[in-house]
């Protein structure tokens, strides 16, 4: 499971308990905040622990911190797409499925979590690079299962390459997010995705009863 | 010009150059280093300037100097990306473009300095976002310009907004960019790459001659 790759030492119920209060304080200044801003002091002050509690939990400070918290929102991410990701099989799915992504990222503006965190995250070094890519993979997998379901009921192209397709499709939704963090504009995410369905699904397919 | 919209308050030819100077060496730390981890002592240490001088030509600190490495890196890839942006018109130039946006990206691995400053320095607010989404702005027209020649030269899909495939082609770098950022691999990138031009680009074009 992600959300214990990271999880130092948690040997007491009261013990998970004060981790999962710091990521969940960290994660809501982050929301707020942005990676940038939200310093160990915040996190402190909102979470009601102290600096040395904090390293207790999170030695390696910081970085492990952040790989925390971006284990806690793709939890998050999962939880609330997974309804949608795991009915992906017609084009009225993914009609559904891309409205769902755009809205959730306008509505979350310039701190939607997962794609901060992704985008920061990752260039910490080795140890988060493996938690994101795991998580790319996870998303992709979810997304590649869906490409192969819909083509299998002849509403997709049964000539696409399901995986790398899956690779274009969260590409384009981490290339919207990352537009929709530098502008505050959700265009580019809803143009990417629409080109990525106009060529995925078969345009002739027959509506479904 | 992009170059000086953010210029501070430059008299002489010596403040130009020191202000250059101190841009310089903040654009050298975040490819080093990422945008996180440089500091404005960094940039001090490196330029030989001081904390005083610096804010002298950037009042507004860390975020303005920002603005300046971005415009910096965004003038230093459009003049490395003009050649191959200036003659987009065919399935070969398309070709050649791809390939050295992917060689780009993969040499400069995690530290693709504009991908990391769009991504990072709109999140700073209303007047960043102005810079950046100017900076997207650019570079998507740059691309439907290539789109609409190809288009007339026969060679990609004449049924596609040239102005939302440019969006979608934008977005796909910007998002293999930020997954290589993320898990220091350029297969996203590739993978998104490829996914538009196929879709873009006619199979049964006639070879150019």
């Amino acid at each position: 499971m992600y959300r214990q790759v990271q999880s130092g030492g948690v040997a007491t119920a009261k013990g998970a308990a004060t981790r999962r209060r710091i990521v969940e304080a960290a994660a809501a200044e982050i929301r707020e905040r942005g990676t940038l801003a939200t310093t160990l002091d915040d996190v402190c002050r909102r979470s009601g622990t102290g600096k040395s509690q904090l390293f207790h939990y999170f030695p390696r400070g910081r970085e492990q911190l952040l790989l925390a918290v971006t284990e806690l929102e793709a939890g998050r991410v999962f939880d609330d797409q997974g309804p949608y990701l795991d009915g992906l099989d017609s084009r009225a799915a993914w009609a559904d499925w891309r409205d769902t992504v755009v809205r959730t990222c306008r509505d979350r503006g310039p701190h939607c979590p997962l794609g901060v965190l992704i985008a920061d995250v990752g260039r910490y070094g080795p140890a988060a690079q493996t938690v994101t890519a795991q998580l790319v993979r996870r998303w992709q997998a979810a997304i590649r299962v869906g490409i192969e379901a819909t083509q299998a009921a002849g509403e997709a192209d049964p000539a696409l390459d399901a995986d790398r397709t899956a690779a274009a499709v969260v590409t384009a939704v981490q290339g919207g997010v990352s537009v929709l963090l530098s502008t505050g504009s959700a265009d580019h995410l809803e143009a990417a995705l629409d080109f990525c369905l106009d060529r995925l699904l078969l345009a002739d397919a027959p509506e479904r009863t």
